[in-house]
């Protein structure tokens, strides 16, 4: 197909294509003349998931590319998996630093939470991971808004985002094809992330909706005003 | 103290605390002189919270004010933690529209999965809920990249997704105080995102490390590589 095909049948715009072939990120058609390139169905579907990434994925085209390579490069091992999951974006950036006695202090104790919630999952990372380097300075802000975090409090969400994996894990062990193996891994490691979250949305939503619908003593216990309970 | 004080206790340059008063998100200091301004605790408490919002919450500097204004409103009622849950921006942005046939079918079966799993969690939610439309977007992607996407499998994450919505509400309940009651909700609701996608990721890399490790014939079935399994 032409390249106004290939813009009609995904929803992408031909400038974008052009931009995408420019950045990397999609191969090139089959030249068929001097300023003709003609375009299959792999680039349909790599342009729909190069989309998700950078719509539903939010990643930068930098990213993308990064993560796009993981696919390519992958063979028939795990490891795949593995560079796959490290080429993603933390959801965490740096945060500027502040007065640095008290910096330090701050930082010390959120590693310290790191390393202890790890110990506790029985979770085989290294140090070195870049999530574990993103959770220490997720924690750290979180510890100088001073608004009641507790470090134990982690452990039950961990739990739960253990159960997440598992089922994530499940999920991207379905495919044998190692291509298709890779592409359904970053699908589940960086698109179900969205989804989840809006999972949460809802379910919080709808927790809320029925301690304002109960209007009972809930303020201290959420499930008070829970009708579910009665 | 001075602005200068202030920026050295926050970490937040003086330009960027201009940035932010003029922007409506730092009330006012104090005025000792025509040039000169004081600044409290509360400022040194808000600055660290617009901090963490647009840092580690990912907030534009429209919707943090959004958020930090429903904060400001925020009364004894719970209808402060709907109101904040509102006005945090939803993680799925729209997909510019494919072949419309097509696109009406993949929209209208999204919809329906929606519709389907809130059903089956007896969610109380309207479909005119921002996470509603949110979810129905990410939904018609998923479906598009056509890589494996069973609606049956999100039953499991939504689940999941629930009791973390619980956990969520029982931390955001133990304050009595409405303004503390409303930043916490914020830090809740838009700060444990990034929280809970790393320890997803801690997760996923704990068990992708494990089937290497393994070496077994883990391709199929991710419990056989699981050491923990034996």
């Amino acid at each position: 197909m032409r390249i106004s095909e290939l813009s009609r049948s995904t929803g992408v715009p031909v400038a974008s294509i052009k931009y995408f072939r420019r950045e990397g990120l999609l191969p090139a058609g089959r030249a068929t003349a001097a300023t003709l390139a003609e375009y299959g169905e792999e680039h349909v579907h790599r342009l729909r998931l190069i989309k998700a990434l950078t719509t539903l994925g939010g990643l930068s085209i930098a990213a993308t590319r990064e993560v796009l390579a993981a696919v390519d490069r992958a063979d028939t091992t795990d490891a795949a998996l593995g560079a796959i999951s490290y080429a993603l974006p933390v959801p965490v950036a740096g945060a500027p630093a502040g007065d640095s006695d008290q910096e330090e202090e701050v930082e010390t104790a959120a590693r310290a939470d790191v390393a202890q919630l790890i110990a506790a999952m029985d979770w085989q990372v290294p140090d070195t991971s870049p999530h574990v380097r993103g959770l220490a300075a997720a924690l750290k802000q979180l510890r100088r808004l001073d608004a009641g975090y507790r470090p134990d409090g982690l452990l039950a969400y961990a739990e739960l985002a253990d159960s997440i994996a598992r089922l994530d894990l499940r999920r991207a062990a379905d495919f044998r094809d190692p291509a298709a193996l890779a592409e359904q891994a970053v699908i589940v490691f960086a698109l179900s992330a969205p989804v989840l979250e809006l999972l949460r949305r809802l379910a919080q939503e709808d927790r809320v909706r029925r301690r304002i619908t109960a209007e009972g003593p809930a303020a201290g216990d959420p499930e008070a005003g829970d009708p579910e309970a009665g």
